[in-house]
């Protein structure tokens, strides 16, 4: 029954026995952290015998390049092979880097803004205040950059197909300071959202005021499915290439969500032209990569068929989780009309639409009774939700047992919240 | 004795020598690449153990954080208390990163453009010339990061003490744009200076016209000693306490030369407040290093004493090849009055000055006949030698058999050069 279509005792009942459930929570001190999407300890399990792949015996590429010295700016030749296949491009269109594809998208925009992003580009720093389309929600450190290098972000809304291109459209076509978008397309940050075709085709060929417009289109969960059935994707840099906009798109991916969190490898790739740009200013940077790193995970996943199956491993392990997430949420909140919430196919969040104005009291709630949620507001550009009704779920750490009684204590603070506000 | 008392008869007769000399090296067709500080195989393999350090069923810290997850920016605890002792500062003042101390050197550098190093300073890159003492010759790698970021190099003679004090105390005294130093304090890249105390102190306590001025202070080769009876080192950390401008100094070290160069760890240092800011703007870019070759780092050395003891047996294999240099530029050149080189106690070059206006000539004659040097010039600002007489000579990554003809044949470019400009 819609929570507002009870009459004044009936409500006052309802909000009587949450209060008592709340409570009975509180006298539990259960402790739980749903802050960060990180795999849990069984998720890094999966990979340990990428710890043994290289050895004091194994060390070299297939050319015989010794891994333990100097060199290789862009990675390791069957990194580069491997990877390449995996964000869909060629393998002169990729970089194998670091530990952090968050440290290639920040070193990015920094460079842009020193350097511009091609060789006949301003630098964007240069103009008096820079731009960047922000679906919302989004991923917050990709909001945090922007905040960090004075990028003014301009909010856009996410649909069921990715961010609302009528909008996107028509800022971009009017404003030469707008230099870019930032895209999760794949099971989107926190929404789950897949792009559809038609985004991405009107990603690629929409008219953009400024020439040195670029996506920063960071694929974090290209294939982190929760099922066999799961959606696929249109290649956007083919699509940019055939609109006659080959260097628009920067892509961005890690294997901190297959391999390590902290010890996985990061990839960029784009146009031919776009990753000449980049190696010429990541010389200054470094001398290469940690190549021993590279060749563990080449050796380890052999092939994107390798990659494929260890991710139905992970979809193993973390789908009862997701799973329970609905089913309390199904449970609690069904037919009451205060909430909606994403079933994202595959990704790390669940998102969760309130009634206006409860989002920072839910999270305030639920952390008062042991279990911390994504701060609220933390999914928009400045960390201002112009609604306050998002809250981001992260089910992947904790335990499964963990789950049901966590989600039942959030889906408590909704209702809660959301009363009062009626 | 000395080439420029020769007649012109003995002058030519010893040219034609020189030069049946250099033709029969031609003929031998020597491949030999000296460009480059590498370590050789043999030197990567002293480390080769630490491959089996971390594996699949050891990965966690010593106060149980699980290393292949997300988390701890500036490194885990272990690699802290030993990289601060390594450094000579407190472990709140140490951080630990990736692979590459260039890379923390390239992005110190990058944030002070953007952001400034301090809270209350202003972004280098709002002043109209930002410009830097470099002290030559130096590392070329500094001087490019200069290039790329538009920042002025001001040259500054090398001593046998370090950089000439009385020009830099000159010059940092007099221009706000000055805002920094590059220095490598020990065996310094090409000369084998090492600072004296006099000059670690002069640095730390000169007045500088600009608050924000900062010492880059690249302490690459602090272990790397050649003999057992080796030079210590002031502190310049307590020394800039000391003087009252503890802020000053930005310390950066590696172990690319002690275990492998493209996978071992990097680390800056610094005041505290240093560190923090720093720390604060590294948010931005990475959720945390990859600490799991933190772990084998620490598990392979355990502490200083081993780092120590592995810094003896990199000395057996490479002091033969410095021995064999010095041993073959005496032969050839002592006395001739048209060369002095460094006899350095450690790091990884020899440096040649020729007479004027030849090592171009040289390096170009050394290649012709296989045996590649570094580019004449590289080691000054712009890649321009005011006197076209530097060379620098990489002797630890070719096989001791090869460095004698190596040298003997440098030597022989040396003294037709030098006896053509007479």
């Amino acid at each position: 029954m819609k929570l507002k279509e009870l009459d004044t005792r009936e409500r006052n009942r309802f909000k009587e026995q949450l209060t008592k459930r709340y409570n009975e929570f509180k006298l539990e001190k259960i402790q739980l952290d749903m802050t960060r999407g990180k795999p849990c300890p069984e998720q890094l399990d999966l990979s340990l015998e990428m710890l043994d792949c290289v050895s004091s015996s194994d060390y070299k590429t297939a050319d015989g390049t010794d891994c333990r010295n100097y060199g290789g700016l862009d990675g390791i030749p069957e990194a580069r092979a491997l990877f390449s296949q995996y964000m869909g491009v060629k393998q002169d269109e990729v970089i194998i880097g670091g530990n952090a594809s968050l440290t290639m998208m920040h070193d990015t925009l920094m460079r842009a803004m020193l350097h511009g992003v091609s060789e006949d580009g301003l630098p964007w720093g240069k103009w008096p205040q820079v731009k960047f389309l922000c679906p919302s929600p989004g991923y917050d450190r990709h909001f945090s950059i922007c905040e960090y290098l004075n990028i003014k972000m301009l909010p856009v809304a996410m649909t069921d197909e990715g961010p609302d291109m009528d909008q996107v459209e028509k800022l971009a076509a009017e404003d030469e300071q707008i230099k870019g978008i930032w895209c999760v397309p794949m099971y989107s940050n926190p929404t789950g959202t897949v792009y559809s075709d038609e985004v991405i085709d009107r990603l690629a060929g929409m008219p953009a005021k400024a020439a040195d417009f670029r996506i920063f289109y960071d694929n974090a969960y290209a294939v982190h499915h929760l099922s066999d059935a799961h959606a696929k994707m249109k290649n956007i840099l083919s699509a940019c290439k055939k609109a006659g906009n080959p260097e628009r798109v920067f892509l961005f991916g890690s294997t901190s969500k297959i391999s390590f969190s902290g010890s996985g490898i990061a990839i960029m790739a784009g146009s031919r032209k776009n990753m000449d740009f980049v190696k010429k200013q990541m010389f200054y940077q470094s001398i290469g990569p940690d190549k021993l790193n590279q060749l563990r995970h080449v050796k380890f996943f052999k092939d994107m068929a390798g990659i494929e199956n260890h991710m139905k491993k992970h979809a193993a392990i973390i789908k009862p989780k997701f799973d329970a997430v609905q089913e309390i949420l199904e449970k609690e909140l069904a037919g009451k009309d205060i909430a909606q919430w994403s079933k994202p196919g595959g990704g790390y969040f669940v998102s969760i639409n309130t009634l206006a104005g409860c989002a920072k009291k839910v999270v305030k709630m639920a952390s008062d009774a042991g279990v911390k949620l994504t701060a609220a507001g933390a999914t928009f550009p400045y960390q201002a939700d112009p609604f306050d009704r998002n809250i981001r779920i992260a089910p992947t750490f904790p335990p499964l047992e963990d789950i049901g009684p966590a989600m039942e204590l959030v889906s408590i603070c909704i209702q809660l919240a959301c009363i009062e506000s009626l």
